[in-house]
């Protein structure tokens, strides 16, 4: 599968590790590849804005800043809605993959690390088929 | 010390770990209590957005969440100015302390932790007063 908009193209281990989402209830992003990490563990998805070339937010238009924030809350609204986390985990690191990337965690107080961040803690469990459809459901 | 606006307070836990700052490269924030983290390890700034009872960045509402998204960039930069690391990492997390808080942290390949994140990995060292003195030189 080849994510392109203008020489952008998703980092391999982004497109590895997430299954691509068309719309998160109801609502298509226009910047952003939204994508759900396939770990069971957490809903847990990854947001990255379809340019080439960038590693920081600041690397975006102040204009593309904006809409990556009207994307963020967004997600972090429907995410809110649909999962009720007791909080949500919005961040973006970089260390392991440069390429930018916003991650979006819907976060509960029995989940498998807490109160620890998932990165670096985190264990890794694959959706199965019957789980994936389901989740994917949920979020659509 | 008291920093209130509209029934503000800074949440008890960030007010012990924070040096406030009352500018960044030459730039006063109008929406967010700025401090840094008293961690000599990395430089590590945490935003607050002074109004009650925030939670989420979903929180606020949608011109302040453009605000905020203002105010970070500024802040990312001035840290990209000033400390060149080879990646900022920026994140609203609050697992630990709910109330709304954006770490900006410049890291680098040869810190104490990379490439895990701070949270859950760090050792805290304070900063002596030389230390402190000159690192709120090189950022105000």
């Amino acid at each position: 599968m080849i994510t392109s908009t203008n020489n952008f193209s998703l980092a391999p281990e982004l497109l590895a590790d997430t299954i691509p989402l068309k719309s998160i209830g109801g609502n298509t992003l226009s910047l952003c590849y939204l994508g759900l990490m396939n770990n069971q563990h957490f809903p847990w998805l990854i947001m990255v804005p379809q340019q080439a070339n960038l590693r920081e937010i600041i690397d975006l238009s102040k204009a593309d800043q904006h809409k990556l924030m009207d994307e963020i809350s967004l997600v972090s609204t429907q995410m809110q809605t649909i999962f009720a986390p007791y909080k949500l985990n919005v961040a973006a690191l970089g260390n392991i993959v440069a390429q930018l990337h916003i991650h979006i965690i819907a976060r509960n107080e029995n989940d498998a690390v807490w109160p620890n961040p998932v990165w670096g803690h985190a264990p890794t469990k694959p959706y199965d088929e019957e789980e994936k459809l389901k989740i994917i459901n949920r979020l659509k």
